[in-house]
């Protein structure tokens, strides 16, 4: 098989974690197969990095800062393939650019545009294991540049889709995805398999392992990506996949918590055609990422419009809805809200899963404040102080423990 | 005009300093000329880049450790590019690569074999300031290698040599050449200029300041160089130029002082054809740098042979040495000897220069045991504790403070 592995900042995150990440490779590769390894940089170093450059300027320039933050990656990479090297493997280290990584040229940010597997290719049928410097590329004007959060996950998957790898292995200190976060239920269980669209869906339990750029960019190559931890090699993670390589698909899979939502509520809009498209523009316009949506039509023809947004926006959402100020009797802030989630692809399929999940919540005399729902997945705004309540009571409702 | 400018890593050992050398560079560029900066690791990076690698092994593979110490001085020249942006100052970073540095695959220890300037003179036909990342080069294996000891002074002279710089700028802690060593001789005094051999020759009182590699390939190259410091850029440095551009050329330029240097006595050699040669290849082939040789032939046939080696050499030598322990009556060491060395251009047309320094040291009591001379040079071992006395003795001798 050929395996690419994906290590981050906290598996390399010392010496001695390097070394503990060349015996993972070692035992891969003494069990006969073929590995790519992707690296990040040492934890820490990138923000040591970044602290140097704001030692200059708020707004470094971006192509030097991306001179500046790919070297930590060269580093681990290099540290890597001399530890392999010393304890007798053939190993080399590559950068972006010797991995064949090219992308736009939107540095800081890049988008990798293609991958020339040949010295990579040329290398293993050498007998190297490959370690690549992850989070960098070659940009087209020929600078190096990088892929912005997440971006080792990134090189990784791209990696694996352009050689066709058997599968993606990304190492984190987590040993896979659980059907909820273990810290809110003791009793969550570690899933074996989950579909790409459901990971996209849960990605609040997989933030921490896996960013949903990257299963979006497995989802498209179809890459098989392996969730798993570098503390404990021996335990098998959870396989992200595609919906048809898993045969016995549960009804709901996991159970997600968002607390980062405040709640906007506009209440009193005269409504008029074209008032929520102008609202909803102006937001997407600053960017902000509006999740959920409920228009209430009252009997004296006014509107109520209650929609939620992450935390981090609140600052420029207060600012554009400023402008919207004349056209609702009032609006309101409620961040002591939380999103909770129920996803799997087992709904498309099954009958009376939303009812099970308000019937769990009535009984613990939760109240919903909005519902929205797509294929795969039922979320629900709740007041935040129930939040862990609530995902106790739908775990159990699921029997997601079993 | 095009100036090449180097600043070495106490020169950017902290973000201030590298603000400082910012301001260097932008006051030369006010003036009207183009830049190349050349910059090196910060102190200390790349010592514990090493470190790390010697955490696993102590002999790295070394196209590793080349990718592993290459990110030093890519930080730094991303660091000072930033901070020149950020002031509103054009400038661009370059790796070894992107200024095109082409090395033999020797990594570790490169030799550069050309350079291809197109790349740097676009950039400066662009307005931009360039800082190229030193100590680096692009090896014909397509990997980043480096160019080992002094690697960065290198990098800058074979860019000023191979763009036709007008001069190239070694920016360290010193403010140029002495005509002795201002910690022995306080009355020692900067000099204005001073020819490529009488550098080479100098070494000793450059070798913080100038690696003879360095100084030979602005000689071969016809690179002007400037030795001065990035702490006080206003004082002028000390130019290194060819002998024809120095009009009054001094008899004697400076004196050197050198005490890692160990004389080795081989007494009573019975006097047989080959043998002095058998000793020195011996010596040789075990990398020896054998300096000053006297042999003095007694009236009985014996031989009694004196040589110098440096002490860094000295269990190396011993253990050759061993070989030859049958020829000689007897065989011993002496550390405690130093070598003090005048050296001038002035002396090929000028007699009388070395009788005036036996007369110095003679009046001090001084007692020379071994001479050499070379066509600008003037070598003597004399006891240790002498060493600065007889240093004084000379500067006085030849009114260097004059």
């Amino acid at each position: 098989m050929l395996k690419v592995l994906k290590f981050g900042g906290t598996s390399v995150g010392t010496l001695d974690r390097i070394q503990n990440v060349a015996e993972i490779i070692k035992k891969i590769k003494d069990e006969g197969h073929n590995v790519i390894a992707v690296v990040s940089a040492m934890s820490g170093e990138t923000n040591k990095l970044i602290e140097y450059a704001e030692h200059y300027t708020k707004s470094p320039v971006a192509n030097e800062m991306d001179m500046l933050l790919s070297s930590g990656e060269r580093v681990t990479s290099a540290l890597l393939s001399i530890a392999l090297n010393a304890q007798g493997y053939k190993a080399t280290s590559m950068s972006g650019r010797q991995a064949g990584i090219v992308t736009d040229n939107a540095h800081t940010k890049a988008r990798i545009e293609s991958i020339d597997t040949a010295n990579m290719k040329n290398a293993l049928n050498d007998g190297n294991i490959i370690i690549v410097a992850g989070f960098q590329g070659i940009a087209e004007d020929g600078r190096v540049s990088t892929l912005g959060r997440g971006g080792s996950d990134l090189t990784a998957v791209a990696i694996a889709g352009a050689i066709e790898a058997d599968v993606c292995e990304i190492y984190t200190d987590v040993d896979g995805i659980y059907t909820t976060d273990p810290r809110i239920e003791p009793k969550a269980k570690k899933l074996e398999k989950i579909s790409y669209d459901e990971m996209l869906e849960l990605a609040s339990l997989g933030a921490k392992v896996l960013q949903n750029r990257s299963v979006e960019m497995a989802k498209k190559l179809n890459v098989n990506l392996v969730s798993r931890s570098s503390f404990t090699p021996e335990v098998e993670g959870t396989l992200i996949t595609k919906e048809e390589n898993i045969m016995e698909q549960p009804v709901v899979s996991g159970i997600a918590l968002d607390k980062n939502q405040v709640r906007v509520g506009m209440y009193g809009v005269t409504d008029r055609p074209g008032i929520a498209s102008a609202i909803f523009t102006a937001l997407a316009d600053a960017n902000i990422n509006v999740d959920m949506i409920v228009q209430t039509v009252g009997v004296d023809g006014k509107t109520d419009l209650d929609f939620t947004i992450p935390t981090t926006d609140w600052e420029t959402c207060k600012k554009v809805m400023e402008k919207f100020k004349s056209e609702a009797e009032n609006i309101d802030y409620n961040e002591t809200i939380c999103k909770v989630s129920i996803v799997g692809v087992g709904m498309k399929s099954h009958t009376g899963v939303a009812s099970k999940a308000f019937t769990a919540l009535a009984s613990e005399n939760i109240n919903i404040r909005i519902i929205s729902t797509s294929e795969i997945k039922i979320s629900m705004i709740i007041e935040e102080k129930y939040a862990e309540l609530a995902v106790r009571a739908l775990h159990d409702a699921y029997e997601l423990d079993k």
